[in-house]
Formats: C-alpha cells, sequence, structure tokens
C-alpha cells in the first residue's frame, strides 16, 4: 500500500510467458502471414463493421458520444455510424462499445470471449490517426488476435469460472498488442505495454445484462491503446505482467498454464478457429437455427408440412435460452423453440428486426413454436443440436450442426459475413455506401492509408 | 462470454451492502459534518495539493501530460502545477497519478491504501468544471472517504492479499462515490455509480516500483468520475456490484465481510483514522524518524554526543527498509539507519531533497548511521518503533512512537502539514502565492466556487 513494499522485494527476472507473447507480438510482419490468414483478418473486419454500425444508434452508444462530446478533443479519428471524429482514444472506447452492444459479434472459444471488439477499435482510430496502411492494420490485428488466444488459454478456465468478463480482461491485452505492433514497438516495450494493459484490465461477469457488458469491450480497447501508446512514450511497467508473482495470472486466475505450447493452436494460428455470428440470437440457438436451415434448403421443407419437432441440446441450454413462450423481442432471443420454429418458417434470423414483439405474438409462428419439444443432453459440446422433424405424412427429416466448429469453406463464410454485412451496414449508410465499404474492406490490404476506409464508415 | 449467460439467470435482489454504501454517499449534506470532520477533510485537501505540485514535474506526470495534449479537448479543469487546463477525465487522470508519484500522499490503514489520490482528483475536477462551491467539495470527499474505507474493509484483508493494489481497485469506488455525491445522484444512480466504476476496477500490486503504481491512482479518479457522469446520463450498470455473485467482492476476494458493522469505525467516521505522512522516504521509517525527533526536542540532543544508537521495530521492516549504507536518494528511503541518523542529526526529513546522494555519502552523517543497530521484533505493530540512544557520558534517553496512531491534537496536525504544503509547494508557486493557496485551502467550506481555489494551483 506505500512504497515501502518495493524497496526490499527481490527482483525477478521476466519468466518466458510475457516475454514472449510480446516478442511474437512485436516482430509479426505482414509477408508472414498466410493467405487464409488474411483472408479471416478481413472477414473479421467486415463482421466488426457491420455490428459496429448497427450497435452505433444503440442507446449505451448515445449515452458514451454525448460523455466523449463534453469531453472535446482532436478529431483525430472516426466514430463509426456517426458523422463525428473524436480523440483516438474516445473512438476506441466509443466504437469498442458500439460494436459489442448487441452481442453480435464475433466469438473465440480459446480465448473465452469475443476477440474483435477489443482490438479493432483501438487499432483503427490509431492507424487512421497515423495514416496506416491496411496491411499495417490486417498485421497488427492479428497480432493482437493471437496474443489475446494465448492469454485466454494460460488463464484458463478459472480466470472465466471466477467472475471475470474475458472480453474485458483477456481483450485489453490483445488490443495493446496489436496497437504495439502498429506503433512499431520493440518487444520490451512491447511488454510494458502488456503490462501497462494488463494492470488495468477489468470487467466483472455480473455486468452481463446491463450496459456495462458491451463498455468492457471499450475499456479494453481504450486500455490497451492507452498502455501501448504510454510504452512508446517510456511509461514504464513490469515486463513479465502475466507471469510475475502478484501479476495478472497470479491475482486473477487459480488456473496459470504457462506452458506456452499450451496456448498453440494446431496449424499456429487461433485466428483459424474464429467463430462468427449470423443470427441475432443467443449463440446457444445458433446450431438449432442451422438445423432448421438446412432442412428447409436439402428437402424443401414447408412450415405447413410440420406435424412435430424434436430438439436436442445439452443440458446447459437450459438455464440460458428456453423461455419456452417468449413476448418480447429480446426474449425470442433467448428461446430455443420460437428460433427453431422462426428458422422452420424461413424468417430471417440474422435481421436484428426479426426478433421483435409482433413476431413472437404471430399465431402461425406459436402454432409452429408449440410443436417444438426441447430434449435437454448431458455431456454435449454446448455448441451441438440435433433436429429431428416429423411431417404430416409421417416421414421424418433429421439434421445436426455443431455451432463450435469453425468454417472450412472460407469464400462461403465470406458470402454469408457479406450478407449479414449488407444486412446491418445498409440501413445506416445506404446500399451504396455499405456495398463501397464491403469493397474497402475486401481490398483493406492494399489501402495506402485506411483512411480511406474510415470514410465510408459514416454516413455521408 | 455471450448474452447467452444473461437471460436465464434468476433476478437476484440487490443485497444490503452496495445499497447501503450508495444510500449512505448520496444522502450525505455539508450540515452533517462534524466540526473536526471538515477540518480534517481541509487537511486532506492541503496535503493533497502539496503532494500534486510536487509531483507534478516527475518524468511519468510528463508522460501522462503529453498523452491528454495529444488528445485535447475541452480547457474545463485546471492540471495541478501546471498552467494548463483539460478535459475533466483528462484532469482526474493525470493529476491523480501526479499526486500519488511520490507516494508521500496519505494512508488509511481500513481502505489498506491511500484515500486522497483516487477521490479529490476526480471531484477537484468535477467542481472547478460545474463551479459547485467549496462546501460542495468538501462533502463530496468525506461521502468518498467513507465509502472507500468501509470497501476497503469489506474485502480484507484477501483481496489486498491477493495482489491488489487497494488504491485503484478499492479507490474506484471511493472517487464515484465523490462524484455521485457532487453531481446530486440519487441513491439508485450512486449505486449504478459503483457499478459501473467497480466494474473497470483494477491495479496490480506487483506494479510497485514502476509508474504503473500512480497511474493506479489516476486510473481509479478517472474511472470513478467516468462512472458517477454515466449513470447521471442513464447508463445502466448492476445496483450491488459489491455483493451479488461474481460481483467485486465475490471475484476479487477470498475474504467478505458484509455485516455493515463491521465496516464501522468508532465514532462513525472513517477520517478520523487517517494518517499523513511528514517525512518522505517509506512509512516504515516514520515512526524511527519520530522516536528521534522526540529525543532531540525534549532532551536537546545533539548528534556529536551520541555514542550508540538502538532501534526497535517490528520484523517485517526487514524485507522492506532494511537498506544498511544506502548510497543512492532513493535508497536512503528505504533505509532504517540513514534515516535515524538523518533525524537524529536535525535534517529535515520531510524535504525531498534531503534523500540525496550526497547525504548518503556524508562522511558525518555515515558515522552516526553506524551507530545504529536495528533490532527486529516479531509481532508488534508494524508502524511501532523504540529508540534508545546512549550518549558519550552514559546517560541513556529512550523514545517510543507508533507511526499507526492517528494524531489527537488536530490544530498541532494542521500546523505541521502547513509547513509540509510550504516545503513542497512554494518550489512551484513562490512563496507568495504558496501562502494564498494554504489560505484558500483554509477557507475552503466559504468558497462560492472552488475555481478561487484551482486558479491558485497553477505558477502565474
Amino acid at each position: 500500500m506505500t512504497a515501502a513494499a518495493t524497496a526490499a522485494r527481490p527482483a525477478r527476472e521476466a519468466t518466458r510467458v510475457t516475454a514472449a507473447l510480446a516478442a511474437r507480438a512485436a516482430a509479426l510482419r505482414y509477408d508472414e502471414l498466410p493467405r487464409d490468414i488474411r483472408k479471416l483478418a478481413r472477414q473479421c473486419l467486415l463482421d466488426f463493421l457491420a455490428v459496429t454500425l448497427a450497435g452505433a444508434g444503440e442507446e449505451l452508444t448515445r449515452i458514451l458520444l454525448a460523455e466523449a462530446e463534453e469531453q472535446g478533443g482532436t478529431p483525430a479519428a472516426t466514430l463509426i455510424g456517426h458523422a463525428r471524429r473524436v480523440p483516438t482514444l474516445q473512438a476506441a472506447l466509443v466504437n469498442g462499445a458500439a460494436s459489442h452492444a448487441l452481442d453480435y459479434d464475433d466469438v473465440n472459444m480459446t480465448m473465452g470471449g469475443h476477440p474483435s471488439v477489443p482490438i479493432l477499435p483501438a487499432i483503427l482510430a490509431l492507424a487512421e490517426a497515423q495514416g496506416a496502411s491496411g496491411a499495417a492494420l490486417v498485421t497488427a490485428f492479428v497480432a493482437g488476435y493471437e496474443t489475446l488466444c494465448r492469454v485466454g488459454a494460460l488463464v484458463a478456465p478459472g480466470h472465466y469460472a471466477r467472475g471475470y468478463h474475458n472480453t474485458g480482461t483477456v481483450g485489453s491485452f490483445g488490443a495493446a498488442a496489436a496497437a504495439a505492433n502498429l506503433l512499431g514497438l520493440d518487444a520490451a516495450k512491447t511488454a510494458a505495454a502488456l503490462g501497462i494493459a494488463g494492470t488495468q484490465a477489468a470487467g466483472l461477469k455480473s455486468m452481463f445484462g446491463t450496459m456495462c457488458k458491451p463498455l468492457h469491450a471499450g475499456k479494453a480497447a481504450q486500455n490497451g491503446l492507452f498502455g501501448a501508446s504510454l510504452a512508446a512514450r517510456g511509461f514504464s511497467s513490469r515486463e513479465d505482467v502475466l507471469d510475475c508473482p502478484q501479476g495478472f495470472a497470479d491475482a486473477e486466475s487459480p488456473d496459470f498454464n504457462p506452458d506456452p505450447a499450451l496456448a498453440e493452436p494446431p496449424g499456429g494460428w487461433h485466428l483459424r478457429n474464429n467463430l462468427f455470428k449470423y443470427h441475432a440470437a443467443c449463440y446457444l440457438t445458433h446450431a438449432p437455427i442451422e438445423c432448421a436451415r438446412a432442412l428447409r434448403r436439402e428437402h424443401g421443407l414447408a412450415a405447413e408440412a410440420v406435424r412435430e419437432v424434436a430438439l436436442m441440446v445439452e443440458s446447459g441450454a437450459a438455464r440460458v435460452c428456453n423461455i419456452p413462450a417468449p413476448r418480447t423481442g429480446l426474449e425470442a432471443k433467448f428461446s430455443l423453440r420460437l428460433t427453431t420454429a422462426m428458422a422452420l418458417a424461413g424468417l430471417d434470423t440474422a435481421r436484428l428486426s426479426t426478433y421483435s414483439a409482433a413476431n413472437a405474438g404471430d399465431a402461425a409462428l406459436q402454432r409452429l413454436r408449440d410443436k417444438v419439444a426441447v430434449e435437454f443432453v448431458r455431456d454435449w459440446p454446448h455448441t451441438l443440436a440435433a433436429l429431428k422433424v416429423t411431417l404430416a405424412d409421417g416421414s421424418v427429416l433429421a439434421a445436426r450442426h455443431d455451432s463450435g466448429v469453425p468454417a472450412q469453406d472460407l469464400d462461403a463464410q465470406g458470402s454469408r459475413l457479406e450478407a449479414k454485412f449488407l444486412s446491418l451496414a445498409a440501413p445506416v449508410l445506404g446500399d451504396k455506401q455499405a456495398e463501397q465499404l464491403a469493397a474497402a474492406v475486401a481490398g483493406v490490404d492494399e489501402l495506402g492509408s485506411i483512411a480511406e476506409l474510415t470514410r465510408l464508415c459514416v454516413p455521408v
């Protein structure tokens, strides 16, 4: 509590983990990125812009905007979806919160949270302020992504289980590593950036259901950018924040897996395990929705022909998204029965407006919903669903889907993401500009300045 | 990790602790403050300004200033010691870090940290921006102080022991409560402010010895002010962040003492237990220094007459401040032997420049230092010291002091603080303006606008 405790502490060498992660993040160059990694980075960027444009009008974003307005400052970075520029740290905060406002952003199971929303707001703001190139942005993003997944693995599962929201805590390290890469910091300063970010890292899981949940993403972006910027200016910190006594892992997780190999994904890139959300509902409804979509697609299933529906999911979903007869749009997002019915009936479950009180109260949908019986199975993957539909003629159709398995066909994934993007971006930007922005993302690796992209992120 | 986890969580009632603290902080009015509490608040303010002016020129402050400069913004609040105004959140951050830069600021053992440095930067900035009165500032300070001590008691000792720096974590609640009181928030919005601040609260003890330690104070001030400001705008949060499952106490401390009576100090005011630092050295050297000063004062002890010196302190100090033959000014601050010798020789241990390489290398001081034998005692209060000086004529003088006991004579304490203030403030502001600022603090309760005080905090 006082400086007292400092003096006689024995000096400790930085152990391997923080130093290794910092060295890796600092060293990453665009030329080293495999083609599919570049493509995945562009897909994350496109998806991030989609969900941020959609979240830009949310009440929580408006509150943060009003606060930023009052603070004022150098108009260095774009507020996505708003014709306004603010200081970089404010842009990181507001865009970060907006991007997680709808909980429609991407997921990584190793990180145990949402990887893009802490990273991209930080480096988009920084890249715009510095006139950095698109390739530099892509590289920094991958550096941040790979860092935060490894940090997540190092403190799993105890960190999340103890009550921390990894998007806020683990996310801060990703933002710092990405910003450090973009600033061209060396390994030692990158380690200091991780230290400054790590000692600011926060976010309680008990805040789920309040505006603080998306705030965590914004704070992670802001704190990470701040940490990298301070480190660049020579601000001092420990260089072993992850592994030192009373460091991040020691203080904030009962688990610590300091063997770097444990944090290495097959093939060397965590980005290959990124999961996108295609439905604006609880992630545990995604596999059932995908089953229903498959039956429609492969068998031309029509809702009127359905006699009964049996859905099997892992038992944890019972406590998460099993509202049997939802009445509001929000409740609809957490109803296995209604979301399955919506998908069987061919509604666009990617569209935000699908989750409405009107649809929740629609008589035909309710009849279909009431034909769905949910069976909860123990010890399944919690992202797995099996659906069996019995038709009026007695025939049976079946499908099975695991929404925790990353896509193998990246082009197909790209098409789906483009559809999601246009669905979310067009209402804010108009069809034409939304298409221009999608094209800018597709060509981001070639952009001389990221400002050519960010200028398309505001309605003109 | 996704919104999924929110839906089916059973609603929990806000339990008593957060609600009680919020109600108390929101309700506190100036008229309720006893006379000695007002006086103590003024003493904390004077001491805060002293250490902040002294820290304003430190390297870490300059780095944060450069960052703030780059971000820019509305010049709403004064940077203490700098002829510059910045946005309120920047002022809270930079002044907060500057105030803790020298580790010379006040202490509260119940809070387990430094109470004034997270609170005052937040509410000075807010009060200046809003044109609030001095009485409003005093009231808000007390509301914050009483809140953070109770939060500290609720999570002691496990929170600090696990690795958190209470000044950063627990301090955030104090800043939020103080700012909420100043903004006139009701109990519910004050609880939301505590929630928003609590989910941002961070700071690792492993950062001691780096610039991140003072940064924690600045972040606590900034996050607390931010939380209160967002709550005022209607940003949502849990209203039971301290006591809810996976809330602050549950996630961040193995100890939780939810009986509010445990957090109540004798007499009802934690502020009465505030401890000031009068020597610019490690807090565990303070009791030995006070013993030496007493012997000089009461017996006219002269350094030349000393034959040998026996110092007894608690054994924990052996790991904290027992550098036997320091060479630098910083090492001198952590040397029981040299600081005792300095005080026996009549050096001004309040003055920063006393802790110099020149004094560490001074031959006469070294001879006196080498006459000091330190004996470490188990199971003493760690703030207690006993000093026995044997003179050349064989006579023995003895003194005993516990630096953990709050002063009983507030007027005497006020005189000492004024001397400390002038010693630290005059080099920055000049003698005359330093005296004017001290007079403004003495009359702060009557100030119609706190701006009349903050304008004196910058060199003209």
